[in-house]
């Protein structure tokens, strides 16, 4: 494809990705696919001859919208808000379309410089201090398991120099809670603590992790001759919105030389306002931070930013420095490969850029607060009418919610609340996603798609009530 | 942004993009740029207001692009050929444009659908039998820390699942060649196996591992007390595309039971060629299999194929089954959050299906062969050159070569690598990158840029000689 037919083309996409933002609206949230449906319709080989873009373009329409859960619909409550707002879309287009890589901050310097300043700026945005420094990951999962790796290297004084961690005499401990993410088990099984090494640390009545319980694991660990070595605390966790007391955790964390690793990933977009940073009071005392801007922010996926306060311990733990990636402009520069697992970089703090200067900090704030009011108005609503009930405080905009018809518990709760979701998903009209709270399955209502407002919370809550209550 | 608004700005880069590529040979190929020149342009702190789209698009101009070394031009001979053909950039444009993410089947149906169709193309035009599965990654370096602590569980029989690699009582050893890539270290590094249980198995005259060495390595473990565990193979190594012999290595393997590995990053799109497979001859007997669409084969950045034997124990080892990612289609359907690290999960299959589907399989292979023509060119004609050496053997469209003017060696040698090769890069004429081979600076002339025509070659060589022989 020339240039010049990429200009051709290039606007045909553009068009189509409008007019399906645009209309979106008009399309059932979840995709109404059966396993195997998509792939049916596919040729199972690949084709000797070039095909003409126009082929590729209906197929699209045919086969591939069809298929698709629509993330970007003001219905969709599922999961998080993940906004692919349309000016970071531009700036991920610019990236693909330079195709530039960021092995070695000579391979491109303002892909690394750029980096630099947007992860500075969001920074400064989210209220910390100057004692950190971003880079950008492709997702929390991976910070977090890079963190995991950073605690392991100090607690054991760089072992992947020796005989690496199964030359430990004593175990390495983990500290969470039940309530983190299951990215905070799966990093700690990949970097090799093993199951046995997770404590999970006892939370109170408003899921969040209790730091006298916390200090009880961890003497308990040190009277039994084990080693402990991280906690990971959460602000905002997945299920709902619970808010690990971030100071008191960094105390025990310092009085024993642990690591704490926090993850914001969600609830991380709203520290842009300063209304909402009590919520992770004491953060400066992690060693580690992890905010997700591809969620409620707005920044298109993948870009999740990482905080350290010593970086040169991330980069000695990351670093390897072979011949061939090697240059003049060493020792003087960031190399960010060191900063993370990947060698290969993209020019991600483009769509970062472009999202934070089209919308300025009061666009971004406004729109947060939006959300916050929704989900407020939300949860006054809910928990006023008869038969219904909000289950968790909501601190953000997330709500842990149930519809409990008088006689139903137990089971046949469990399986009116994922009836009822199941007929609003399939309907179309909104898209919601259930976990367990207590042992008992509930729903989540993740509020905050770019183009969520007041009316679309309003209709939601219409369907919920014809099909729960029906 | 609104569709329309966006509509008119994408368009704009569109246009922009358009005018980059046919431009590009205008260009420097390496950035001019100091360390610090980009960032002490851009503002300190963030806009508090919305900024105008057109002030960003003139900041790219002004700012940025002066800031790139361009991979796509067609003197970009440095590192790999990263070829983000246009076809495969307007596929991640429908990516980033839907904003659909994959954390389950369920969330997007047809990202998980498509995925498996191309993989399973991909998996056809290479070569392989059915008897693999694919799965699309960031990157090389993550899929082989994923494959080492594959071979970790499957060594441990899950030890992840009770004390981790902590608690095992014999050291597990990592086997792998000198001139295997930094990635292997880091992955054994990261996932906790430790530097001095890595083996640097002994190579032959081409570079290439030898069996012998390595079955006596084996030996020589089992010997001690260890526990061998697993072996990275390459194919195509980065400095010189030495070919680890894949069929005696499996062999060893295959005795012992351990984990193979084999990276074919860069070389492994040669596969599309027939003539080519012999270089992989017994890569069936691997247990994973890494390469890079997004090198040589021209799928935007990122793009690695991750294809394994046994895709229940890679399940295993990376699964975590919170409630809140729960779906009924659970059973029926892949979930590939289970494949790899991260959670979310970017529409990636899109960019590789618009890229095989507009260059056909003849389309790929034609501009492969003229790479492979060229790097032949340029090595005979280096040969034949007074002063100048081909210093390994060129199966592929990687040179490694050196301009040795009489009486200069050792350091002084060393100094006239780097001091041409400066030159030339700072001469804006093309770009190279330089690697240690036995212990000596050499240079590395990667061919396959997808503009790279043989003009594009010839004049590198003149440049080469105008500075090496100055």
């Amino acid at each position: 494809m020339t240039p010049e037919e990429f200009r051709a083309a290039g606007h045909q996409i553009v068009d189509w990705i409008a007019d399906y933002r645009a209309t979106v609206t008009s399309r059932p949230v979840m995709a109404r696919t059966e396993p195997g449906d998509i792939r049916k319709q596919l040729p199972a080989h690949p084709p000797e001859q070039p095909e003409a873009f126009a082929d590729i373009l209906g197929d699209l329409d045919r086969i591939i919208v069809p298929g698709l859960s629509h993330w970007q619909h003001p219905q969709f409550f599922g999961y998080f808000p993940c906004n692919g707002t349309l000016a970071s879309v531009l700036g991920d287009y610019v990236s693909t379309g330079l195709g530039v890589l960021g092995l070695a901050w000579q391979s491109s310097p303002a892909l690394t410089e750029l980096e630099e300043v947007v992860t500075d700026w969001m920074r400064e945005m989210l209220g910390l201090s100057g004692a950190w420094s971003g880079v950008i990951q492709d997702t929390a999962s991976t910070t977090t398991l890079i963190a995991l790796i950073c605690a392991r290297e100090r607690t054991t004084a760089y072992g992947s120099n020796r005989g690496g961690l199964q030359a430990e005499s004593q175990p390495l401990i983990v500290y969470t809670s039940a309530h983190s993410h299951s990215s905070v088990d799966k990093a700690a099984l990949l970097a090799g603590f093993g199951r046995e090494n997770i404590r999970v640390v006892a939370h109170d009545a408003s899921y969040a992790m209790r730091p006298d319980a916390l200090a009880e694991a961890i003497a308990a660990d040190l009277r039994g001759g084990a080693k402990p070595c991280a906690i990971v605390a959460t602000s905002g966790s997945t299920a709902s919105t619970a808010l690990d007391p971030i100071g008191a955790i960094a105390s025990v964390a310092a009085r024993h030389g642990l690591w704490l690793h926090v993850d914001a990933a969600m609830a991380g977009s709203a520290m842009l306002l300063p209304e909402c940073r009590w919520m992770w009071n004491g953060v400066e005392g992690a060693d580690s931070l992890v905010i997700n801007p591809h969620k409620w922010l707005g920044a298109a996926f993948d870009c999740t930013l990482h905080f350290v306060r010593d970086p040169q311990h991330l980069v000695r733990v990351m670093s390897t420095n072979p011949s061939f990636l090697q240059t003049a402009a060493d020792g003087r520069v960031k190399n960010l490969r060191d900063w993370g697992i990947p060698l290969g970089r993209r020019f991600r703090a483009l769509k970062l850029w472009f999202l934070i200067r089209e919308q300025g900090i009061v666009g971004l704030q406004t729109r947060l607060r939006r959300d916050l009011d929704n989900a407020r108005w939300l949860a006054g609503t809910v928990a006023a009418a008869a038969g219904w009930r909000v289950l968790a405080p909501v601190p953000l905009q997330t709500l842990c919610l149930r519809h409990e018809p008088a006689g139903l518990e137990g089971d046949a709760l469990d399986r009116h609340t994922q009836d009822w979701v199941a007929r609003v998903n399939r309907s179309g009209a909104a898209y919601l996603t259930t976990a367990v709270l207590d042992g008992r399955w509930m729903v989540r209502v993740s509020i905050g798609a770019e183009q969520t407002e007041r009316s679309h919370v309003e209709s939601l809550w219409q369907t919920m009530r014809m099909e729960a209550e029906q």
